[in-house]
């Protein structure tokens, strides 16, 4: 999967793209019942919100196999060697819970901006695949983006280790009122909220401003979160535990386009 | 204003009706103004989130004339004296400020639970009426209804005095999921999300669950929710402050059609 023109302009000029129909149903369900039982895994890459209900599992990659044919897989590596111009490694690989009820708030930041301060992270060549495993709809939880906020480099934030479980490098009130208004002003939204059904892949750029509110329904929305860097852009700070920024820039060499497909049609075949 | 066959069936079956448009641009820049005065007053009707955000002021059509206007509009009142077949009261007014950035959520509840634990209201025969005073988005904590979660009565309810300033009788998560799947059974949707433009008007039943989400943009969604309620079914248990809950069971004469524009003009020539 390679991105078309229109494509590489609209990520140039807003900060993202949504495909919607990127994994099928079966690949889906795969992806989902791994997620499942992962969440219920009691390891220290599964951090938990202050309810109890699961937030966030890292590197989930590493331990399931399921998980490392995503973490290759080809419709998520190529466009991003495509856009980097080289070879990528992963360097965050999380699986985004928002429980049903319980998900809480992820206030608003900028991908990149952790990366350089945390990570010593040379440049914004890094960016995050969101690959929705639910239905990602209005009311449950959806990532909020300010379309154009990639394009005026990292902004000034406060290290929020209190709002929620994970901290997080968050930007103030004015910063996104203003650039909400500076993405409005001429005839856009100030604040998008791509939606779609599970399958359906977000790619957004490192320094692209997004949040995402609570989700009190009881619909869940777990969408897994690839972060791939650039193989010469590779972090040079270990401040972050190993499971939460790699330290194995290994360029990654993408798997088979049916490597899930594969696994879902032997899996079934050796339960039976 | 009276409600329509369709309207009433609607209303029947779904536990809501939604009147995009029932106020014009005028009538409510001159709400809006007023509320935006009102939110900053200091003095007990006006509650605050846990950060000091104006949350909830109760009462303001007792303190300011506009809101006086409004709480005796016949866009409001004739409706539910068509529904409820008799004279109405104004059982509580509440200007909810669900403010940029800080407005938090409010749970799942039923507003008769309320009514009914707290204030010895006989019978659902009380109605919330929701006048937009703001865009109401997806994005912004819209109102999140259950259709048809109106027809099974009061549901087991726990008080919480916790999640916000506000005690509220809040439903637990299984009772949630389940009116969510219900309403789902027949191909509906499980949860609605109205929004619309400022001046938009949504009633619902005092007997439909609802909840709304914390508002974590920059765009402010301020609404006005005038309660009336049948005066034959006036409240019997006076267990909350005047203010939220009033003793005043006198009947609502209705006011004229243009009485906010009147209003707003005289104010207008005024202020010249």
């Amino acid at each position: 999967m390679t991105l078309s023109d229109t494509q590489l302009e609209a990520f140039d000029q807003q900060g993202y793209v949504f495909f919607p129909d990127c994994f099928c149903e079966a690949e889906i369900a795969l992806l989902r019942a791994e997620a499942d039982g992962i969440l219920k895994l009691d390891r220290p890459e599964v951090w938990r919100e202050k309810t109890g209900a699961p937030r966030t599992a890292f590197a989930a990659h590493r331990f399931s196999e399921v998980f490392g044919l995503l973490a290759r897989h080809p419709r998520l590596v190529e466009p991003l060697r495509q856009l980097f111009g080289e070879d990528v490694y992963v360097h965050q690989f999380k699986l985004n819970a928002k429980a049903a009820f319980e998900g809480d708030v992820w206030q608003w930041h900028q991908d990149y901006g952790t990366w350089a301060r945390d990570d010593g992270m040379p440049e914004a060549r890094a960016m995050n695949i969101a690959v929705f495993l639910d239905a990602v709809m209005p009311i449950n939880g959806p990532l909020l983006l300010i379309p154009k906020s990639h394009k005026q480099g990292v902004f000034a934030a406060g290290h929020d280790k209190a709002t929620t479980s994970y901290p997080l490098w968050t930007l103030d009130k004015e910063t996104v009122t203003r650039l909400a208004q500076e993405a409005e002003s001429d005839g856009g939204a100030g604040i998008v909220a791509p939606t779609g059904k599970p399958g359906s892949v977000l790619m957004f750029h490192g320094n692209l401003v997004h949040a995402s509110p609570p989700n009190i329904t009881p619909y869940p929305r777990k969408i897994v979160y690839l972060t791939l860097c650039a193989v010469s852009n590779h972090i040079t700070k270990f401040t972050r535990p190993e499971f939460i920024a790699h330290r194995d820039f290994t360029p990654i060499v993408p798997g088979d386009d049916d490597s899930l497909l594969d696994y879902a049609r032997a899996h079934r075949v050796a339960a039976e």
